[in-house]
C-alpha cells in the first residue's frame, strides 16, 4: 500500500465485521431513515459517471467510500438524476466522534463526542435523538466532501479529460465542474413551522438564538444576535432622538452632548459586542475552533495538483505571490476606479441639482420643488442599482484571485464590498458636510438616503425574490431558449456539457423512490428554490445603516430611531427569507462575524473624525468662544479628536475580549484534566523511576524518617 | 479524609515502595548533589519554626513535604541559618513530569517532558545531563512553592499569631512574613565563565541567546533579544542621520523624506519584532502558556484567606473593586500630581534660562555660556534623579494596589513608569517643538538630554553597583546601627522580630556542612549580591532612548547613531550586570515582553504626530505652497497625519503576528495528533457500535454489496 493511502482517513485493514447496518439494504426505500441531503446531478451526465459515483457514496470504507445510503427520485425529461441521501445511525455516531461534535452531557457540559461515553450524552431523545437534524446533515456533507480519488484511479469515468488526482476531494470536483448541479440539505418543514412561530412571527418576543443555531449553524444564528443586540443597543440613541425630536431644543449643548455620547456610545457596543460574540462562541463550543485551513483549502480554490507534506493528500497549490499580484494589479485598479466613478455620479447629481435650482424659477412652483428633489431621489437608486452589479464583481473577483482559505476570501471581499459602500453611501454626505458646508442639505440628504435606502430593502429582500421567482424566471427562460437557439450564442450554451462519454442507456444501481412518495414531492419543491447567499449582503446593510445613524449624528438625530424601526422588519424579513424564500443552507460553524468586525471598528473611528468635525464647524459651538481663530478651530478640533480617539483605543485595550467567568471556566475545566491526568501518572512514574534508578544499598537503608536521626548529626540553633 | 485534602497535590494514599533516592540521607554531605537553591532565614527565628520548616522541606509527600535535601552552613554570628537545597534525581524527573517542562527529545521535537518516555529525551549527557541547572531550580523552587499548610495546622509553629489555613503556601507566608530573609538560586560560576566569554567579552559576535535562556529564563533571554533586534534595526536611521551629517544637506526633501522613512520605520519595526517575538516564543515552548494565573495569585497577593471552589485550597482573596478603587482615587491622582510636578518643574527650568539669558551682559562671555547652559544640564540630572524615587513608589504603589496577577500588576507598573517618563523626558521637548517653536533650540536640548542620560545611565548601571557595594552599604550599615541605639527609632527596628515563642537552645535536625566546604564559601560570597531587579528599569531605558531617536527625528538626524553606539555598551553592561553584580535571578517563562510593547506602540503613533507636525511647521515645507494659509496648513497636517495613522493601522492589521511556518508547525502537529487519536479509537468504535445497534437480520443478509444487486431494482439512466 502507497504510504499515503495509509494517511487517507478512510482507510481500513481488513475488517472481521462486516455489517454495521442495521437496514436492509434491498428492501423497502420506505424503511429508510428520513432524507438529509439531496444532489442533483447535471442533465447529460454519462451512466458510468453517475455509477462510479453513486458506488462510491454508498461504498464500504474500505474501498475508499462514504457508507451513505443512497435513493434516486424518478428521473424528470431534461434533469438531471436526484438523489436523496442519508445515514445508518451507526455511521452518524461513528462520524459524530470522528469530526470531534461537541455535544452536551448529562451534566450539562460541552463536550466532544466520544461513542465511547455514548451513555454519558444521552438525553430523553435517545440515541435518534441525540444528534439534530443539522449535525446529521453536517455529518452527510463532511462524508461526502472526503470521498477521495484512490492511487489507481487516474481519470473520471465518463470523463476521460479529467484528470484524477490521488487524494483529491471527487465531490469537489463535480462540483467545480458542474457535474453535480446541487447540493444542499433538505429543510424539515415541521421544525420551520415551530421555528416561524416564535421568531418572525412572534411581535416582541426575544428571538429564539439556540432553535436558530440549532437549525441553520452558527454563522447565520451569529448574524442574527449581532442584529439583535445591535437593535436593541440602538434603542439608546433612539430614544434621545425622539426627545430631541419632541422637546425641539436646538441648543449647542445639545449638539455636543448628542454627539459625544454617541461616539462614545458606538466605542461601547462594540466592545460589548466583542465580548457577546465571545460568550456566544463559549456556550456554542465552537470558541477553540482549531485552524484546519492549512489542510483543507477553501471549495473553489483551484491550481497545480501537488501533494502535501503533511497529509499526503494531493491538493490544489496556487503560489500566493499570484494572487496577491491579481490583488495589487487588477483588483485594486478595479475596485479604485469604481470609487472614482460612483464619486463622479455623485458630483453630477450635485451639478443637476444646482442646475434646477439655478433655473427654478422656469418652472411652476410645484414642479419646481419636485425636480429639485428628483436628482438625489434618483442618486439613490442609481445607488442601490450600482451596488448590485458590484456586489456581484466583488465576488467574481475575488473568485479570480483564487485565496486558498475561506478567512481569507471573505476578507477580501468584505474589504471591497465596505470600501465601495462606503464612498457609495457617504461620499455624498462628506461633500455636503465639509465642501459645501452645509448643514440643512445635509440633514435633508441623509433622511432621503435612509429612509429610501431601508424602505427599498426590505421590499427587495421580502417582496422581491417572490415577484422575480414567478415572472423573472420565466422571462429568464424565454430568453435563454432564444440564445439557445441562436447560431452566435449557441455556443455559449453548448460547452456547457463537457466532453461526455456517450454511453447506452446503462442501469445505474440505486434503489428508487415511488414518484407518490411525499419526500420526492418535498424535495422537488425545494429544488426549485434559491440557494442561500452567504450573510455578508445582511452585513452590508447593517453596515450602511450604521453609517449613516452616527457618522452625521448630531444632524439628524433621527436617524437611529428610523434605524431601529427598519431593524424590526429586517429581523422579520431575513428570517422569512431563510425560511421560506430559500433552499436550507449548510451549516457554517464561526465564532465570530469575520471581517465585518474591523469594518465596523472603523466606521466608529471615522465617526470620531466626522462628529467632532461637525461639532467644531458649528456656528452653535463657535460662537462659544468668538475670539478663536480659524487655525485655533482646527487646532481644537486635532486636540479633541485625538483625545477621544486615545479614549477609544484605551477602552478597546483595557475592557477584556473574554468575559472573566468564561477564562475562569476554561482555567477551571484545564485544571480538571491536567489533575486526572497527573494523578494517573503519578504512582506509576515513581515506581518507574524506582526501578531504573534506585540501589540495593538505598532500599534497605534510606527511609528519609527524621525522627530517626541522631541529634549529634543536628545543629544547634544559634536563636539571638 | 478531608475532601480538599484529596485535591492537595501533595497527597497520596499508602505508597508500597517508600525508597526512591539513591542518597544515603545519614551519610556524608559531600555525595549530596551540587546546590541548587540557597535559603536564608532571619536571624532570631525559633528553633521550632526552623525545626518544623525543615521537616517539612525534607518529608515525603504523603506527609505534606517536598522530598528535598537539605544542609545547613555553620551559622553565623548575627545571622540566620543559611540552608543548602538540592533535590535527588528521582525527585526532580518526577517533578519535571509533573510540571510538564517541554524538552527536545531525540528527533528534536520540542514538547511535554514524561517519564515514561524518558529514553527518548535522553542525549549525549545522560540521564543526570537531561536538565539544565536552570531547570533543576525551577523544579525545586516549585516544590517549595507547593509546600502546603495542613488541615491540622492551625498556626505556625513558634509564632501563635501568625494562622495557618488548609492548603495555603507555607514558603510564601514565610516569606511574605520575613521569616525567610533570602531565596535565591545558585550561580554556577563555570558556566558563568563561559557564557561571559562569549557574551559581555565578545565584542563582534552575535548575543548566545539559547545559552542566555538556557541559564537565566525566557524574560531576561527576551530582554537580551529586543535589546540586540532593536539595535540591528536602528542601524537604518543611524546610516541615514551619519549621511546627513556627512554631506551637511539641510533642504526640504531631506526633513521630510527622513521624517517619513523614521515613521515607516518604526511600524515595520514593532511588527517585525512582534513576529520575531512569537518565533522565539514558539522555539522555547513557551508560546501555548496555559493560563495558570485564575489558581495562583502572584506571590505579594494578600487578602482574606478564601477556599477556592476550582482547586479546593485557601487562597488569597481581595475584591476587585476595591484594587481599582485605590487605583482610581490614590494612585491615579497621585501620578497626576507627579506629572504636574515634573511639568513645573520644566518650566522652572526653562524661566531660569530665560532669565540668565536676559542677564548674560552682566557676566562675562564664558561665564554667561556656561550659565546658560547650566538650567538645561541641573534639569537632566534632576530628571535622573526623580526617576528613581518615582521608580520606587511605583513599584510601592502598585504593590498597595493589591493585583492578583503577576499581569496585572506589571501592567499597571508599567502605565505609571511609561507615563511619568514620558512627561519627565519628553515634556520639555513638546514644549520646545509647539510652544517656543525653537528647532535650534530643540536640538540642543534633544541632544543634551540624550547623551547626558546615557552617560549617566551607563556609569550608574555598570559601575556605580560596585561603588555602592563597598562605600554605600557601609554607610547604611552605620546609619542603621545609629538608628537602632537611638530611643525614638528604636521601635522601628525592634517590631521587626515577630512575637516569636523564645525557645532553648533547640536541636535542628539537619546535617551541616563543614567550613571548609567549598559550596559554603561559594554561596557565602553569593548571600552578599542584590537581588536582581526585573527587566523594567532596562525597558524603560530604552522606552526613554526610543522616544529621543523618533519623536523629533527630523531635528536631530544623530540620535539613532548615539542610541545605537549607547546600545552596544548597554548590552555589555547589562550583561555584565547580571553575571558579575547581581544575584541569579530565579527563572521566569513569558512569552512577549508585556506592557512594554504597548507602551512602544503608543511612542510610535505619538511619533507619527510630532513628525507630520514638525513637518507642516517647518519653513521648508511653508516654503513649498506659499499660497496656503494657516488654515489650510493645519487641515494639510491633519489628512497627512490621518492618511500616515490609517497606513500603520492597516500594516498592523495586515501582517500576521505569528509566521507562516510556525502557524504551519502547529497545524502539523494537531493534524498528526488527531489522526494518531483517531486511529486508534476508529476500529474500537466500530465493533462497540456494531454490538449495540446491529439486529440479528442485518447481521446475516445486509452485507452492502452493490455488486449483489439485482437489475430491476436499479434505475434506467436518462442521459438527454
Amino acid at each position: 500500500m502507497d504510504s499515503f493511502e495509509e494517511n487517507l482517513d478512510e482507510r481500513e485493514e481488513m475488517e472481521p465485521t462486516d455489517t454495521d447496518d442495521d437496514i436492509d439494504i434491498r428492501g423497502d426505500p420506505a424503511s429508510l431513515p428520513p432524507t438529509l441531503y439531496v444532489l442533483e446531478l447535471a442533465a447529460g451526465v454519462p451512466a458510468a459517471t453517475v455509477d462510479w459515483y453513486i458506488s462510491r457514496v454508498q461504498g464500504r470504507r474500505r474501498t475508499g467510500g462514504a457508507e451513505l445510503l443512497v435513493s434516486a427520485q424518478p428521473q424528470l425529461p431534461g434533469k438531471g438524476l436526484v438523489l436523496h441521501l442519508t445515514a445508518s445511525r451507526i455511521k452518524l455516531l461513528e462520524t459524530a466522534e470522528r469530526m470531534e461534535l461537541r455535544k452536551k452531557d448529562r451534566d450539562g457540559y460541552l463536550r466532544d463526542f466520544t461513542c465511547a461515553e455514548l451513555d454519558e450524552f444521552l438525553g430523553e431523545g435517545g440515541v435518534d435523538g441525540l444528534l439534530t437534524m443539522c449535525e446529521k446533515q453536517r455529518i452527510v456533507l463532511h462524508e461526502l466532501e472526503h470521498i477521495r480519488a484512490r492511487s489507481a484511479e487516474h481519470q473520471l469515468p465518463g470523463y476521460p479529460s479529467i484528470q484524477l488526482f490521488p487524494g483529491q476531494s471527487v465531490t469537489r470536483l463535480l462540483l467545480q465542474e458542474g457535474i453535480i448541479a446541487q447540493l444542499f440539505p433538505v429543510h424539515d418543514t415541521a421544525e420551520l413551522e415551530r421555528l416561524g412561530k416564535s421568531w418572525y412571527a412572534a411581535l416582541f418576543q426575544r428571538q429564539p438564538f439556540e432553535d436558530i443555531r440549532a437549525y441553520f449553524g452558527e454563522s447565520v444564528a451569529l448574524y442574527f444576535s449581532f442584529l439583535g443586540f445591535y437593535t436593541t443597543a440602538l434603542c439608546g440613541p433612539a430614544a434621545l432622538g425622539l426627545l430631541q425630536l419632541v422637546f425641539s431644543v436646538d441648543t449647542l449643548h445639545e449638539y455636543a452632548l448628542y454627539s459625544l455620547f454617541n461616539m462614545l456610545w458606538v466605542t461601547v457596543f462594540l466592545e460589548a459586542w466583542k465580548r457577546k460574540c465571545n460568550e456566544l462562541a463559549y456556550v456554542w463550543g465552537v470558541m477553540d475552533k482549531t485552524q484546519m485551513s492549512f489542510l483543507e483549502p477553501r471549495a473553489n480554490h483551484r491550481g497545480e495538483m501537488v501533494r502535501d507534506e503533511i497529509t499526503g493528500r494531493y491538493m490544489p497549490y496556487y503560489p500566493r505571490w499570484k494572487t496577491l499580484l491579481k490583488l495589487y494589479l487588477v483588483s485594486i485598479p478595479v475596485v479604485v476606479v469604481c470609487l472614482f466613478g460612483s464619486f463622479y455620479l455623485m458630483l453630477v447629481s450635485f451639478w443637476a441639482e444646482e442646475y434646477l435650482t439655478l433655473h427654478r424659477d422656469q418652472y411652476g412652483g410645484n414642479l419646481a420643488a419636485v425636480l429639485i428633489m428628483l436628482p438625489s431621489v434618483i442618486y439613490s437608486v442609481v445607488v442601490l442599482v450600482l451596488n448590485q452589479y458590484y456586489n456581484k464583481m466583488t465576488t467574481f473577483l475575488t473568485e479570480w484571485e483564487n485565496h486558498r482559505t475561506q478567512k481569507q476570501f471573505d476578507y477580501y471581499r468584505v474589504i471591497k464590498l465596505a470600501l465601495f459602500e462606503f464612498v457609495n453611501s457617504f461620499m455624498s454626505l462628506f461633500y455636503i458636510a465639509f465642501y459645501i458646508q452645509d448643514l440643512e442639505m445635509l440633514r435633508g440628504q441623509l433622511a432621503v438616503m435612509l429612509i429610501i435606502q431601508q424602505l427599498v430593502n426590505n421590499f427587495q429582500e421580502a417582496l422581491l425574490p417572490i415577484v422575480i421567482r414567478t415572472t423573472y424566471s420565466k422571462v429568464q427562460e424565454k430568453v435563454v431558449t432564444k440564445l439557445k437557439e441562436h447560431k452566435l450564442t449557441r455556443k455559449l450554451f453548448e460547452s456547457r456539457t463537457l466532453d461526455a462519454v456517450d454511453a447506452d442507456d446503462a442501469r445505474v444501481r440505486v434503489r428508487t423512490l415511488e414518484p407518490d412518495d411525499p419526500r420526492v414531492q418535498d424535495v422537488s419543491e425545494q429544488l426549485q428554490l434559491e440557494p442561500y447567499p452567504d450573510t455578508s449582503d445582511d452585513y452590508l446593510e447593517m453596515f450602511v445603516q450604521f453609517g449613516y445613524a452616527f457618522l452625521f449624528s448630531s444632524v439628524f438625530p433621527m436617524a437611529a430611531f428610523w434605524a431601529v424601526f427598519n431593524n424590526l422588519l429586517e429581523i422579520r424579513a431575513d428570517a422569512f427569507k431563510l425560511c421560506k424564500v430559500y433552499q436550507r443552507p449548510p451549516a457554517k460553524s464561526v465564532r465570530n462575524i469575520g471581517a465585518w468586525m474591523p469594518a465596523f471598528e472603523v466606521l466608529g473611528f471615522v465617526a470620531v473624525f466626522t462628529n467632532c468635525a461637525l461639532l467644531c464647524m458649528s456656528p452653535a459651538l463657535r460662537s462659544l468662544a468668538p475670539g478663536l481663530t480659524s487655525v485655533e478651530w482646527v487646532v481644537v478640533f486635532v486636540l479633541l479628536e485625538h483625545t477621544l480617539l486615545a479614549l477609544k483605543l484605551t477602552l478597546t485595550q483595557v475592557v477584556p475580549n473574554v468575559p472573566y467567568w468564561i477564562r475562569k471556566a476554561i482555567a477551571s475545566h484545564e485544571y480538571r484534566v491536567r489533575q486526572q491526568l497527573h494523578r494517573k501518572r503519578r504512582r506509576e512514574t515513581r515506581h518507574r523511576l524506582s526501578r531504573r534508578f534506585s540501589s540495593k544499598a538505598a532500599a534497605v537503608a534510606a527511609i528519609q524518617r527524621p525522627v530517626s536521626f541522631q541529634p549529634d548529626s543536628g545543629v544547634r540553633l544559634r536563636t539571638h
